[in-house]
This record gives C-alpha cells, sequence and structure tokens, in this order.
C-alpha cells in the first residue's frame, strides 16, 4: 500500500474518476452569504450518482485494481453512502457486490443497497459482526474489500472533490468538509497542499458528540474508540490512521458543532438554497454560523457531501430565536 | 384592460421580466424519469430570487406602469409568494410596497415580508377583510393594486415560464403546471397556443379538496366560491375570471390529486432530485404518478413553482407501501 501520496496520484485520480463521477456544480449562493457574513460557494455533492461524495473514491479505488480481482466481485461493510457507491460501481462493472448490514439498519437502507442490485448480507447489530461477517464473505468469494475512507486510492478519490473546486475559483480562503471517517478531509488537505500554494486553508468540521479527530489533534495521537449518537450518522467512525497522518500534517483547523447547531443547519440548508442536504453534512453550515467572525468576508468553499436524507425520520425543528 | 393576450404581448414579457426574474434551469432528471415512466423535465422556479415563480408576473405588471403611478406605491393581500415577489420588486425599484395579511399568518410568513422592507398591514382573518382593509390602504396612498392573477399582465408574465422551457426543448408531450388562481396555467397555454404548434398538450393539476377548475371547465361554468382545507396552500383560491376564459379555450385537461398524493410526491422530490418543492409545486410530480399510463414515454415538462417550504410545519410523512 501507497505510504505517500503524490501529487500525480490526485491528477490521475482526477481523470480516472470521470468514468463514473461527476463533476458537480460549485456555486455561490447570496442568501447563506448574506446571512452568514462571508462569501459561500456550495459544492453539490447531491447531484452525483447515489447522492454522494463518496462515489469518487469507490470509483478510484476500483478502476486501480487489475481485472482479475475485480472480476471476483467486491465486498464492504456499510450502512450509508459508501454501500451505496460500491453497489452503484459494481452494477456499472457488471461485478458482485457484496454489501454487510447490520440487521437493525433501516429498511430506508437496506432496500436502496438491494435496488442497486447488490446482494446484502446482514450481521450482527456491533461493529465487530460487521468486521467479522466481511472476513467470513471475503473468505468464501475472494471479493476485494474496499475500506470506506484507510486507503490511498480511497483519499486521491475523495481529493477531487477540492480539485475541481479550485479550478473553478482559484482564490478560495478556506475549503470546510466534514470530518467523519477522514478521507475527504485528508483528501481535501492533500489538493490545497499541492495545488493552492498554501493560500487555500482547509477546515474540518465534526459534532461535539463525535469529536475524536479534534482531540486527537489536541493529543497528537489518534482516538482509536468512541461511543457517539450524534444525529449526523455519517461522521460516528473515529478518523482513520492514513487520514489521522494526513490531517495533523496539512488541516488548518477543526471545529466543532452541536446537535442544536447541525439540526438547525440541517433546515437552514434548503430554506436558503432549495436544496437539501443530510445533517453529516450540515455540520459546515453550522461551523459557519457558529464561527462567524472568523470567516467575515472571506470566500469560502462548502462541500455539501451528500443529500440522502431519511425523510421518514426527519429531526424535529428547533426553536425559532 | 386588455382583453385578449396577444402572441406580441408574451414576446414583450419575455424581454420585459429579465429585469427581476431569471431564466431558471430546465433539467431532466433521470431518478424520476425511471421511476415514473416517461421522461421528466423539471422547471426550477424555486430558484428565482424570492424562491418562487410569481416574481414573473409581477415584474411584468410592475414594468408596465407608467412611472408616475410606480410612485406611488404598491400594494396587495396575500400571505404567499405573490406578497414576497410584490416587497422584492418594490424594494429594487425603490418604492414603498404595502402588503395586507391576515392577522392569523404564520409569524414565518410575516417575517419573509418585513425583511424584504415591505409595510406589513395586519387585517382580519377572513377573505373580505383582507379585500377592505386593501382598499383602505390604496385610498389612503394611491398604492397601485398588484392582482395576483386576474391580469393580462400578470399572466402575460406567468407565460414566460412556458416559453423558456419549450425554447430549450422544442419537442415537450406535454406541460404540466399546477392550478390556482390560474395564471401561471392560462399564461402556458397561451405561450403553447402561439409557440407549440399544437404539439405540447398543456395540463393543469388541482387537489382534489380544491377542485374548482376541474368541475367549472366540466360545468363550463367558473366557480366563484370555494372553501378548502388542502396542504397545498398556494392552490386554495378559486380560479380567476380571464384565467378561466384562457383555461376553458386552451387547456387540454385538468387533473386532480389526493391529500395523500401531495404529500407523497413532496417527500418523493427532495428523495429523486435533491431539491425541495412546496406542497403547492408537488401536486404535479403527484399527476404524474397518479396518472401514470397516460404518461408513458412522454417527453414532460414540470414546473417546480416554488420551494418556499415552511420547515416548521412539514407534514406527516405517508407510511411507505
Amino acid at each position: 500500500m501507497l505510504k505517500v501520496i503524490s501529487k500525480f496520484d490526485l491528477q490521475c485520480a482526477y481523470e480516472r474518476i470521470r468514468k463514473f463521477a461527476l463533476k458537480t456544480p460549485f456555486v455561490h449562493n447570496k442568501s447563506l452569504s448574506e446571512l452568514l457574513g462571508c462569501d459561500v460557494f456550495l459544492k453539490l455533492e447531491q447531484f452525483q450518482p447515489i447522492g454522494a461524495f463518496k462515489i469518487r473514491g469507490v470509483t478510484n479505488f476500483v478502476l486501480n485494481l487489475q481485472p482479475q480481482e475485480l472480476q471476483k466481485g467486491l465486498v464492504t461493510h456499510s450502512s450509508g453512502n459508501h454501500a451505496q457507491a460500491v453497489a452503484y460501481v459494481a452494477d456499472k462493472l457488471e461485478v458482485q457486490a457484496h454489501i454487510v448490514m447490520p440487521e437493525n439498519a433501516s429498511s430506508f437502507k437496506k432496500l436502496r443497497v438491494k435496488s442497486l442490485g447488490a446482494n446484502l448480507i446482514e450481521s450482527g447489530p456491533t461493529y465487530q459482526d460487521r468486521i467479522n461477517t466481511c472476513e467470513s464473505v471475503q473468505n468464501k468469494t475472494s471479493a476485494v474489500y474496499l475500506p470506506p475512507f484507510d486507503h490511498p486510492w480511497i483519499i486521491s478519490g475523495q481529493a477531487t472533490t477540492a480539485l475541481e473546486m479550485m479550478a473553478e475559483i482559484g482564490d478560495l480562503d478556506a475549503i470546510i468538509t466534514p470530518l467523519g471517517g477522514g478521507g475527504l478531509l485528508s483528501g481535501t488537505a492533500l489538493a490545497a497542499h499541492y495545488f493552492s500554494e498554501g493560500k487555500t486553508r482547509v477546515i474540518g468540521v465534526e459534532p461535539e458528540l463525535a469529536n475524536d479527530g479534534y482531540l486527537g489533534l489536541q493529543r497528537d495521537e489518534r482516538i482509536t474508540e468512541m461511543q457517539t449518537t450524534t444525529i449526523a450518522d455519517g461522521l460516528r467512525t473515529v478518523v482513520g490512521e492514513m487520514p489521522f497522518r494526513i490531517i495533523s500534517k496539512h488541516v488548518d483547523q477543526i471545529l466543532t458543532v452541536s446537535e442544536e447547531e447541525i439540526i438547525k443547519a440541517f433546515y437552514l440548508i434548503p430554506e436558503r438554497t432549495k436544496y437539501v442536504a443530510e445533517t453529516s453534512s450540515s455540520v459546515t453550515i453550522a461551523a459557519l454560523a457558529g464561527y462567524k467572525q472568523q470567516f467575515r468576508n472571506k470566500k469560502v468553499g462548502v462541500v455539501l457531501t451528500g443529500g440522502n436524507v431519511d425523510f421518514t425520520a426527519l429531526p424535529p425543528y428547533p426553536e425559532r430565536v
């Protein structure tokens, strides 16, 4: 496995992912800009196939495989957008995807993966159950395991989001992304490092209830376990090893936001922009609102990472102040 | 007042409204097309300033006024998107807007109008109260009254939506719009009549609970009063006189949809498209789902009329079948 991701790796990923991932719109939003006191540009990853940026890393990973590896199929464990990305890409390439999901995952999420033609395998409810089931599928099928974030091919794939943003607007003061496993944030940091000449700051945002990245940077040591119930379910995971290494070196700042701020921002986004974004994406807008002074009059690129909202389980609308 | 709206009136409106109204995107949606079995193109009027198509008619109306009339200010009664459009245009032209709203309108709606700089005047709760208050403001200020739909300038302005759609895709089999007061539907019908050579059918959609247009066409007589509680609050009004005349002559069909279908479509839109649209817009998608056979394999242009959803009062998510 690559220990270092080069500028050239990112450039190759940028070309490679075009097979399945779109160059999504990157749009200025007047209403949010006025409200937040800075120039807000939104990267609309909701408009990817499967409705989230995860398609980038998965595409880059899969197209790095040898044809004979690929033929054995793909396997992963996830109940979120990563699972859908794997199912989608496998379907397009006409190989089998095996998706391990905990039996207590919502029927909504199971349905989405099945409708993409994947082989859904239910595991016990714990994280270890998922790993075990995933390994047993691998052993039986020799399918290739696709990690959700902790791999250079995934990180390089996610980096293409920032590459597109910087290609379109050369003088962004900052790029803000959510921080979960860290694939997107570390990729973004590398993209800015290699291509912005230090002009564009990279900032990650975590829920206060899942602030392992923030604490890890403070202690200069990755936190490897966390129990959390944050509503931003895509960010419940701890930061991976390789992402943590890159983030430690190249990310300027981690901000944290409360559950209430996340929910407020979740509703603020469609009110102001007419787009929907997941709570795992709305942490970014929550940070712009919560740290207003820091961003005043800056040109800020915000990654709205996905739009797969479960409308059967919307959070209650917060009280207006 | 013009009794007939000519082709030239529409062409003039098309140029005139550019001062304030955008040429909104008109996009194919793959996910809805697959689900509904026809080619769905969405006209995204949520992305107008104020988040709804009403800006078109208001702009056309106001720019038809003489400067000395305009200087006296504008007045209307509405608690919805028409009020916001009037407030917005008045603000841009630096004239005073007086908006009459019933005292029991939501504080959310009142806030929106006030934030656009309009003079908000509260009236009693009945329709007659609104009219009376509006007339007394007119008498005091000599401000020009802007009707929400029953006027040739408004109708010509709304017609520009369909003009843009047909300019972009010349061979639409049908255009579908909601039917409330009838400004948009009658304008659309005239646009198709003058510019599509009869190739594009025009279809209006009403809630079953507000089906005065449907019944009026059956009886060949406009229905002038209706009590309704439909969730599609923008469609609670009866069809106006001039719109009814045009619709009788040029609209091919009125379809009706149930409250449950409207709510399902309300959630289906962001699930499938990542855009939000009001319940008053989702009637159109509800009709495509409810009359699937009729639209099979057709190329259908759907006007998503607005995106000003009140997130404090979302309808409960319907049971999945």
